[in-house]
């Protein structure tokens, strides 16, 4: 456990509309912290240790804004963060320092009438940490409400507790599509979301599952994935020059003739989107966790005459403490397999760079500062 | 009841790949009836009193062709139909002669899997009357399977029965989107199915609705239907010149700034789905009733950071018997005020040119025969 | 409006372990009010204006308890109320002296598993107004977290608006119980509940209806109680000296051979939850919206052997906003009917005995205050 | 594969109401099957190669009844079958001689409510094989619909393929009990339903389970039943002295403090039902497979107060193509650990007496026939 006499100054992960990125002094000072000063009531103070780059970091770094989000000043970049309590407020009793937290970095109003509701991804509300303005958790210590830290046991590296965000989209997702025991299952991509949710997709008992990618390494990586695991999971290499109906009779080929039930589409990619609509069966659901364009073109009358259900994840609610089981009893363990990269806070730049090289081969990197 | 002594020769009415519309000789046969060679086990013979001409009708003589439905040859058209039964196989045993029956016109297979699981509309083997190649009901005579001829009571007309064809759409819809009372509602289109599903969503106790439309005259007829009922129906005229997204904004403003929970979208046009996408809250529905294009644009992401479900109907299962009891009660009384035109099969032609005529003021044409 | 300066001295009901009711002085006084040290973050005072006597207000007076909930000491009665803000926290914006309101008796945590999902009426740490130790609502003057107080309009009486807690049960109950149009509906039970939850079936398409009872007087009431709605509604005298089954039966009878897909059992009686159990479909559900005996008798190998779902309703959760809507569009203006008599707070202990008399005929008794 | 030459005379086994059981000639004689006459339209003929002896096949010969369903003559045994095609009727295309296949037990009608919305295990008209007075599977030779003989793959053996009736029963469980990843789960019982269920369970991601008996031989077999398998598995040994409110707690204690989403009781024991009802979450679900006594108490005033859904399964419904992609794709591989022991079809009142025996410990046992 930390002391608060041992803390090194804080430093955060900036980037700013000029796309730069850089390493610079973060709030809380460690004056603040020792003064206690930092602290609002039912906020905690993490000392973070690992934090993973997601997509959307990148996204933030490099084009400046994704949709409506934009980066409009110098932002703190990173949202997939675990860490150790290092001082609380007062009225928080149920954590203290010492104790081992996985952070979930949105803050949600609680009395909106999503909140009230049990979908706090909706909050009209919400602060989501690294979404601008609101700054993100790619520093040493961060403040942040007691209830969003969820405590990991011993048997959880920060590492593990820092996948809880990724894999946290792919469980709200699982669990918004439906995908049941004994499901035929498509999933469309085979980046870090299509592959935990792939995970989660096979521990949910999906069967048979057909995971695509244009990029036969990718699949090549998803196959190995689970190879320890009872059940069917074939690959599809999405090439080029068919029409999207061509596509999705293909993949119900794959399937040995047999319509998914579901397609979770990680892509976001619109072909990819429209050949999952073919190929899902009368009443299935094609259920899109990616994010894409701002608008995108789709067969409908295939979607009409076969009433297949459109539907979509953003972020997640009420997921950590099904994470942090899921893990820690080893059902979900193999996402412990996607971290290929790590890197101390003081490389992060280097860190930025391998996450966003296609070349590096890297799934998840993740930063970490002791 | 009718004699099989008192039947007149069995006509239809046809149309054909040139778009000719006529009527001619149909099948079953006056001799066949008598004879009784027309029956296979399991079926009866209706003569048919009164048949709704549906937009689809009227498509399948001006286009030839709805999608991958195309007329292909002389074909007779119709599907909205109620009748009195003349015969039965000797298999049969719940109607018998004289029974008066509204005829669902869907014969599907009962074993492949959406069958066995309750979505008959979904059915890979059915035979639909009228989608070609299947001939229509609209013949003075037909047969059919016993049990898709629901008993009507003598308190419904033939004229009630053949509207729970377009109903049962209303009813299917309003049922998979989930509408309950209370639910912020809006429905797209004020044309027929519109209508009628603006009656079923009163009656599910949706509060308020808003209906929206281009064409005035229309919304005027939506709140005379519903003007004696309790609850708020306001009308939003849309007109040209706004984005899909001001649209969204400007219908949210007629609900008085509510977002509404679901929209019933009943025109199939792209710009009027897209604006619903906009309108609805955060999880809310845009259920789709209505046919269109064979590709569409939505708003990807507005569909994806606010998590709208989008959802369709295709024909319906299992509405009979509902719709019977609540246009029998009273419930939905309201559709009776959709019929506008009644004329004899042997004015078919007049019939058909009144409901394809926009400035007729015709909503439901209907072609009766005695 | 109310100005501070012509406040009356504030008293409440209160009843005790002794079974006494009495009037007296309750808080916060007029004094607090004036000085403003009533109110904690996010806190309004309401002068209350109506309040409607409940079952459980009767029951915690005469028997001390209801199942785990006792009273231990003085305890003030009353959760059905409306009334107008008087003073607000600085912290509360959507609130200011002069709104008028309807008071949601409890008061969540917001963020418990319960409260996360959507169902804070499970919430963990709830206090609930009027359950012993929390002190109830038949005062002058409360104060209550804003976000639980709902803007009623002008068209809305503070009578109205003390209905809306009734009402909110029975909305959770045919919400939960997933009542949908054209659905074949027991209802077991006449009185408060029951009667509220007839309204709502009926606005929510409920098509047809039988309502229970063993008192032909409050089934003559239910009866004139929806007299001016289309559709059906049948009563169903139960009498003595039927098995369960044969009461199951019988109730079939009455719907014409109809077995219901849902009953919502509002009386809590054994032999009447029984009957519904008997009477359901095939898959049908038995809701249970009243309270009962601590431990009952069901007809188990009927329940395994039809697949009948049994549930319940505890309280309600995000129904007032809906409620609000429902009365005043009129859609639910039935539920006015349903007060009887009205009696000031000085007088509250006559309108106890009214309300306990079953001979007063006496459906809901209201207590004012101006 | 058989040829019709060599069939050997067909014999069954038979119960009767003097709770005789013997080995007799049964129907399809081989002379009849040579005729061809034992065929109707959509039949085939399946020389029967597995069967497993179900717990109510030893009530039926030991009871003469379970609840409604009373041997009334002399009675065949079994409905847990597989086999192989030895006969079509010229009508059936999608099965010729030579085909294995499972079989599924009943004969719906296919046109009643249940049977049109998906639920055809409460059709109304159904022949259920082995209930009386319709015979059952224990045969060498029987007839049956070809609709309701699902085809199995070379890899599964006909020991696997009499597996899937025990397995489509707990698959329907796990499927509308509505389990999904990362659910808390309770299990009552570890005899063949509740183990089989167990291993649903687990394949649908449950984490973690407790699994309740009381012997607790049964328990370690459990526990070995699922040692290879990543996640939580508990055994809780049901004592006696408790109540069921102590049980419902010491169970929460043994998940650590967490109380379970969904309790799938497998006992259809009143104290079993009632500690899973003390024991689930508020809004938690109680599943009851199992069967038992006709009338039973619950604690009502729990299940009320903490809004507990109790739901019952009933047989099963398009549970066979799953159940076959799930044994044969190995994810459910667990279930061929369930087989203790096996008979040839001459030995069957040896078979019986060894399932019927406590301490043989036989999980299920098979009849063969070659």
């Amino acid at each position: 456990m930390s002391s608060l006499n041992a803390l090194k100054p804080n430093i955060g992960v900036f980037t700013d509309p000029q796309h730069n990125l850089w390493i610079d002094q973060a709030s809380p000072s460690v004056e603040e912290i020792k003064k206690g000063d930092a602290l609002q009531e039912g906020e905690v103070i993490v000392q973070i240790r690992s934090t993973g780059i997601c997509g959307s970091d990148v996204h933030f770094w490099h084009a400046g804004r994704i949709g409506p989000m934009i980066v409009e000043d110098k932002h703190i970049l990173g949202h997939e963060s675990a860490g150790e309590i290092i001082a609380v407020h007062p009225s928080v009793t149920n954590l203290k320092p010492g104790d081992r937290v996985a952070v979930e970095p949105n803050i949600p109003c609680h009395t909106c009438a999503p909140c009230l509701t049990g979908r706090y991804n909706g909050c009209e509300n919400v602060l989501f940490r690294s979404t601008p303005p609101v700054p993100g958790l790619l520093r040493r210590y961060i403040t942040h409400p007691g209830v969003w830290c969820h405590k990991i046991p011993e048997t959880m590296s920060f590492e593990d507790g820092a996948l809880l965000e990724p894999l946290s989209v792919a469980l709200a997702a699982v669990e918004r599509a439906n995908v049941r025991l004994g499901d035929v299952t498509l999933i469309c991509g085979a980046g870090p979301i299509g592959l935990v949710t792939l995970l989660c997709a096979k521990a949910a008992g999906a069967e048979p599952i057909v995971i695509t990618d244009i990029d036969q390494g990718r699949l090549d990586f998803a196959k190995k994935l689970v190879a320890d695991q009872p059940g069917t999971v074939k690959t599809f290499l999405v090439g080029r020059g068919k029409t999207e109906e061509e596509l999705g009779a293909a993949i119900v080929s794959e399937f040995g003739g047999l319509e998914p039930d579901v397609a979770l589409e990680c892509t976001g990619v619109e072909s990819s989107i429209a050949s999952a609509i073919h190929a899902v069966r009368f009443g299935g659901t094609v259920f899109v966790v990616g994010v894409g364009k701002n608008e995108m073109k789709f067969p409908f009358m295939r979607l009409s005459t076969r009433e297949v259900d459109l539907k979509f994840q953003y972020r997640y609610a009420n997921t950590w403490p099904k994470a942090i089981r899921l893990v820690n009893s080893g059902v979900l363990a193999g996402v412990r397999k996607l971290v290929t990269h790590r890197f101390d806070i003081q490389e992060a730049i280097k860190a930025f760079e391998t996450s966003a090289d296609l070349k590096s081969g890297a799934i998840k990197v993740q930063i970490t500062s002791d």
